[in-house]
């Protein structure tokens, strides 16, 4: 889809704005978790602020909706965003809420052409870390068989997940846990993935700078060269002497 | 081996069909298991659906195998088929009749030549995880000491195993639940493979457009090229001259 | 190392009958671990089945070692070998003679040209899965903390370490046990990077067909084949009217 | 930054003993830990081994600060090493001495241009590994709900850490032991990609030399290079007729 200026313009300039959002939603979302004796106001604050910057990318997604050329094509193409922006509408649940806004910082954040693959994951790698052991906190305390009761066992147990290492001392017991274990596993998988191929591309790229047979071609094109300068210089001497 | 069409057409018609019935399966297998208040009846109709969609797949084996051109070299380039057609009737186990279904289906699936490795790894990894929470759940829960007792518990159990995670917190205790457990870890490492080869491949294809050696080489020859173009204009001139 | 024909005809023939004298050790070394109600009789027998093989294949590194051209070289190329022959003589351990053995089989498995690493990998993989299981059954079972005390169980744990799953239901508790442990982590580990190693190299070199700048290559070759062509052609007929 | 001469050399001839006190070092941080007996003087002594070890890295430091051409430059570029040096004085704890010390040794070991990558993790591993296993002790066996207590105990929990088999027989409770652990467990998983990268790497430069389209690439150049040849000699007599 080629896009508007007047599109691009937008993106490039909401970009720093919502992250800095993405960051305030961060808080927001740890401070009734983390500090279980916050007041009620504060909560209240938090679930605002919450709200509040779901309801920015909602926003932002309407305004890219409404300067896109074709609508129906983007709608397809930015279909999970809909989604995102949706269902907290309909579900007013916080895990929901949670998920929505990661959803749609992500794919905003691909936006920014300069986000390479590494970089991106390794974000989203740090930030489900984070959510993740926040989430599961959140769920796991109030269950009554849940052994992740402390922020502390929360992050200790989202690494021994996400690096597959899976000691057992804490686990999640809940369904919803659970599934959010689930997230952070396949994430693992991934950030695994991710750090292998690094590694592997830049051997081989250094590898590939040793290539035998590329520098065989390398030199079979220089004495090609050679040989046709020689050519032409007999050529030129060739119609000089036609030419006396 | 070269396919006659009648075979080529065979297998393009009865592709979706097969799929369909594919499908039939995975439901008839989990309701008994599932729902273990199911009726007697409701148990039987399960139970000959199964065979049912056995019996279409050995069908299929069986005309494949006679329109096939050369019928030994077919046996013997499909005799993992020919085990899974045979085996159930032999020992007529359900978890047998599963790994003669699933095998039958893989291979079939094989032969639609638009299914890329990734999507085949990644619709097996999902069929393993269905099948094998099912599979564990009906061994383990009739066992005294086992602890994989509801659905819940299977699917997080195969999670858990599948990612090489392993919390330990429900693992299995007989010999045929460990050995679906075998089956799902080194499915596991498989996964763990495709993924980080898919990105590797593509890391690597990223770095390959900006290889320099190569891109000096496109130069030389095109410099090389006008070269030879100038020598050619020249060596014109030179038989124009000599024309006049 | 040139090696001398005397040396590679040795190797060629008495390749088969020392695999075969590696299965013999394995069968020999497994009798007495799963069947502990094996009388004593049956059991000498086994150890002495055990030592020949070691016998033999020490034999067959001296016997190389005769045939090398520069026994020094000879020796430090393979200082490995002579240790896996020397250590059983000072020290009868059993475990040690199973280490020194499988040492020996696995550098002389080496030497067969057409064995490829990965075929040599997952040999191996079986060989210490099978072997690892053994020798941890026959050290835990001993152990009065131990929680390995049947062949399954030995299996069982086995898989679960080697794919790096761990679920901890069993654990080696003996210093000995946890240094087979190591090995068999290790193993895992490579085991892992095989499998994807292989899959990536096979994405790649199909991703490599559609090497853009390649194909440009080829075309700009193909352009300047032409032209010189038709260069060749002109000359020619300038020295055709150069004759008339 | 271009080095000047006097760097270089600095570099090069205390390559040497800075990796002998890194050694040093090593066991005396080692000692008091093991040998829990260790009479106090002994301990002191080690204790000052350690500050020497880490006041020559410092030095060092400063040495090369000395001789940098621009010295902005070099504190920018070696950030990491600057906070290694100081924050030992500022917070006198073991732990935070050893990060250090370890930091300095590393920055050191990676300026040797003939250590490669692959040489680099293995010694970081069984460095990490040593010391993981060493600070995990220190810390846990102090914890009255901790479950690693002898050196046994914690060089097996370092393994199945690092391995991510993670058996959950033993595991850190403090917080403290728990960053070591994650620390391993970040390790760990490089170790898995460097060795799956170099497998790979090698897959992939042995799929190279039988590059289809290079080869085909090569021989036509020379084709080309043969027919320009043959060019020559027809344009040279040429050349001759004409000057008879």
């Amino acid at each position: 889809m080629k896009q508007r200026p007047a599109q691009v313009r937008w993106e490039q300039h909401t970009q720093r704005p919502l992250m800095a959002l993405a960051v305030l939603f961060a808080v927001a979302y740890a401070v009734p978790i983390v500090d279980t004796s916050a007041s009620k106001a504060l909560t209240s604050v938090c679930t605002a602020a919450e709200w509040a910057v779901w309801a920015a990318f909602a926003a932002d997604y309407l305004v890219r909706l409404g300067l896109a050329e074709r609508r129906g094509e983007f709608v397809r193409r930015h279909w999970l965003d809909l989604g995102a922006v949706v269902l907290p509408l309909i579900q007013p649940l916080r895990l929901l809420r949670l998920v929505s806004t990661l959803l749609l910082v992500g794919r905003r954040a691909r936006m920014a052409s300069q986000v390479r693959l590494t970089t991106y994951v390794v974000g989203s790698v740090v930030g489900l870390l984070m959510f993740g052991s926040l989430a599961v906190l959140s769920v796991e305390r109030d269950s009554p068989d849940g052994n992740i009761k402390t922020l502390g066992d929360a992050v200790w147990w989202s690494f021994t997940t996400m690096t597959t290492v899976g000691y057992g001392d804490h686990a999640p017991t809940t369904g919803l846990g659970r599934i959010l274990a689930v997230g952070l596993m396949l994430s693992g998988i991934a950030l695994l993935g991710v750090v292998t191929a690094n590694i592997a591309a830049w051997f081989i790229a250094r590898f590939e700078m040793d290539d035998v047979e590329e520098r065989r071609q390398t030199e079979a094109i220089q004495q090609l060269t050679e040989e046709v300068r020689q050519l032409r210089a007999e050529v030129a001497s060739l119609s000089e002497q036609r030419a006396q």
